[in-house]
């Protein structure tokens, strides 16, 4: 099989300047460099770096780089964490940030329709305008895009009620490698003709094709909302109340969970509502008419009245935004607790949380590092942050050995390494511990359906 | 390419027998003419029936149908209306209802593990034994099962609020062609680990491989329901009454729609509530807790008070069946209209439901036969029943000219030929004008993949 260009030839060069001209097109170092990381840290050189701004400026490119095996790496905003918008094979980056426009908001049929672009918090200001929701929140969706949001298969903490971005992707117009263009799905709700390619694309990480097009189902805009931030002595405490939420017939919007040392990073970085002694925090969130708001708000005080309780705090409308922002301090505040982070975000099945939980910390504490548990509760999908000193000697390496453990330990309690971020590079080597060769078979053997010549993302493990 | 065997040999017979010992091997006339047709009418007379008891038995027949080329045909209930049940090619007709063990219902993950052959219906009732929720309820799910269901990617007229069967699995066990045994997914509610094979498998129609084992997603069960049945003159108020309550920020649980002739068609079948001239009708369900269904159900009805609506009865707890039996006995009261019906179930984008029912009616005028349209007009999924007498010359053609115009103008419209059926055989010969051949060809490749030598379900289009 022909190898991958180390370097691009001169008519390599002269044929991207001509589809991509002027500043669609970038070879200096400076730019290479720049488009060579994401937000897991890892970096590598691409040979050049593209911005079209239409779908066939990108057929032409894949035609181009199938016939001549040059590496393809869509790129948006890279927040990815785990490295897949890293070029480890070197070739192009495709920037689809000039992509950018919302094509359509229709009411009626309760779809948007979007190139790739788009930041997510954008889309969701421009829908809410018109009284419509698209609820899929990663937590980077003030920065990060529709293209990367569907790439990845987001989720975020309305993901409890309503799921993650899949379940809003009803068709997509995706470029293959050779060019050819493909669509999948459409502008309807219910669809089952043929199988089902557009959630198969969701979550594949640009190792299929290169997405140009989605279109997105949008919900009526509930009217309200309202948050309640409830403190337990211990995590025992936080699980029986979570508990006790679903047990009186509400599914929350959202049900975040703070544990204890999570609880004393957030004490260290400022001032903090709930009393000393506080072992383990429940925010959660219902949304609804207004009416239905209250009484579902009130239902829900009632049925934590039943486990040991010993904070709450409420709020509805904008006033809720300061309870969120605890939530979203955390990560600044983590490094209160150490300099270096190494974060994961394993799930495990809802009534597996607790003993995950309490294997996490045994494994800080058997290796002398710290261990933050936060996040999704509702969907089991935990943030797992071990906070350590790398000047500190073989410190690097204790973390190294909780990330393993953690791991084991997810895996042998039904879990999954990623509920959110995926494989990517930082999670490669662990891929076998997780999938097995059928498995593996059947994913290469699609992988090779789509891109038999390896040029879309290579190097990558979806 | 070996061809698929004409009969089965005495020493295929003998393996089948030692594989499925007894009762769980036929080859008697009786039992194949039985079980070569499913709700299509459509009929094919396979070679063997086998009634496997355990995982490993189907591993043992697929590594051997491999082998030997014989077709496999996975068979439940077989309500299926396109034809995915028949065995066109022959082979061995599998049938699943053995294995038909709920192996576990955790209300603390949410999640039910079942063979396939457990009854939808069933499922649900003990899930709801244990406050937890099944949402997906196609018609059938009182005689279907779950590997039915998820083969199909069943929707139902909870869809609206819930979505459809594809939206609760989160694991599946798959023995591929060839024997392998293939897990996807977990049981954790969020997994973005590889490919998402677990989404591709729902409604592939047993084409890619043989589903033995299900892990489902439940939510907790809503404390209780209300249902209202709303009239208005004609279509156009129907369709402003949806949006009028999508438009209050209520994303109901049901939103179905009865058209004139439907309503017609119930008024000729027995007693009905609606005052005289009624020319269309909402039936609407919302559930949650019972404060909150309250106050919403009230806001449903001052929403629709905006709208020229000409009568409303409402019902609670067990008094809501009574609304929701007129809409099950749609089916048989549309023989009130013409004997021989011919019935599809395209989905348009919400916002061209009335222009693709005004269509269909007129479709219906200009060919002399009668056209019904009902259904889940809250996804745009809407059921459109050709009622003629084939007894009438040429009458037939008709409905089948209809048949065309009905694709035809959904196609326009930008919907999709089925929105919970599939394809089958009854549309086999209209995909084309659905998929292009871009589409088709990542779909081959797929099947490819997963089954090399067109072992499972062959002739059928998913």
């Amino acid at each position: 099989m022909k190898q991958y260009p180390e370097q691009l030839s001169r008519s390599h060069k002269k044929y991207l300047q001509d589809l991509f001209p002027g500043r669609e097109s970038s070879f200096d170092d400076c730019t290479l460099l720049a488009c060579g990381v994401d937000a897991s840290q890892r970096h590598a050189r691409p040979l050049a770096l593209v911005r079209p701004q239409k779908t066939a400026q990108i057929a032409e490119l894949l035609k181009w780089a199938q016939a001549e095996r040059v590496p393809i790496y869509p790129r948006a905003r890279a927040t990815n964490k785990v490295g897949n918008c890293v070029p480890v094979r070197h070739g192009v980056v495709v920037s689809m940030l000039d992509m950018n426009s919302i094509l359509d908001i229709d009411g009626r049929d309760f779809v948007a329709v979007t190139q790739p672009g788009v930041i997510t918090a954008d889309l969701q200001k421009a829908v809410e305008a018109e009284k419509l929701f698209y609820p899929p929140d990663p937590a980077s969706m003030k920065i990060s895009t529709i293209g990367g949001n569907i790439s990845t298969c987001a989720g975020g903490m309305r993901a409890v009620k309503y799921g993650v971005t899949r379940d809003y992707v009803l068709g997509l117009e995706v470029v293959l490698p050779g060019g050819d263009i493909l669509r999948t799905g459409g502008r309807t709700q219910k669809n089952v003709v043929g199988l089902d390619i557009t959630r198969l694309m969701v979550g594949s990480a640009g190792t299929l094709g290169l997405i140009t097009e989605a279109t997105l189902k949008l919900l009526p805009l509930p009217e309200t909302s309202a948050s309640m931030l409830v403190g337990f002595a211990d995590l025992e405490g936080s699980l029986n109340g979570a508990e006790a939420v679903f047990g009186c017939g509400i599914l929350p919007t959202a049900m975040e969970l703070m544990d204890h040392n999570t609880i004393r990073a957030l004490e260290m970085h400022g001032e903090v509502p709930w009393p000393k002694g506080t072992g383990g925090l429940l925010l959660l969130k219902i949304d609804g008419s207004a009416e239905s708001v209250k009484t579902d708000l009130k239902r829900m005080e009632e049925a934590l009245r039943t486990v040991a309780v010993t904070f709450v705090e409420k709020g509805g409308g904008s006033d809720q935004e300061r309870l969120w922002e605890l939530r979203r301090i955390i990560s600044p505040a983590a490094f209160n607790l150490g300099p270096d982070k190494q974060g994961e975000d394993v799930a495990v099945p809802r009534g597996k949380v607790a003993e995950a939980i309490r294997g996490y910390h045994g494994i800080g504490e058997r290796l002398g590092v710290i261990v933050l548990c936060f996040g999704h509760l509702g969907d089991g999908n935990i943030h797992v942050s071990t906070m350590y000193d790398k000047s500190a000697s073989g410190s690097k390496e204790k973390a190294l050995k909780a990330k393993q453990q953690i791991f084991n330990l997810t895996l042998e309690l039904g879990g999954t390494l990623s509920g959110e971020h995926g494989i990517g590079l930082t999670k490669a080597e662990y891929i076998n511990q997780q999938l097995d060769k059928n498995q593996q078979r059947v994913m290469n053997g699609i992988k090779k359906t789509f891109d038999p010549f390896q040029i879309m993302n290579p190097g990558k493990v979806v």
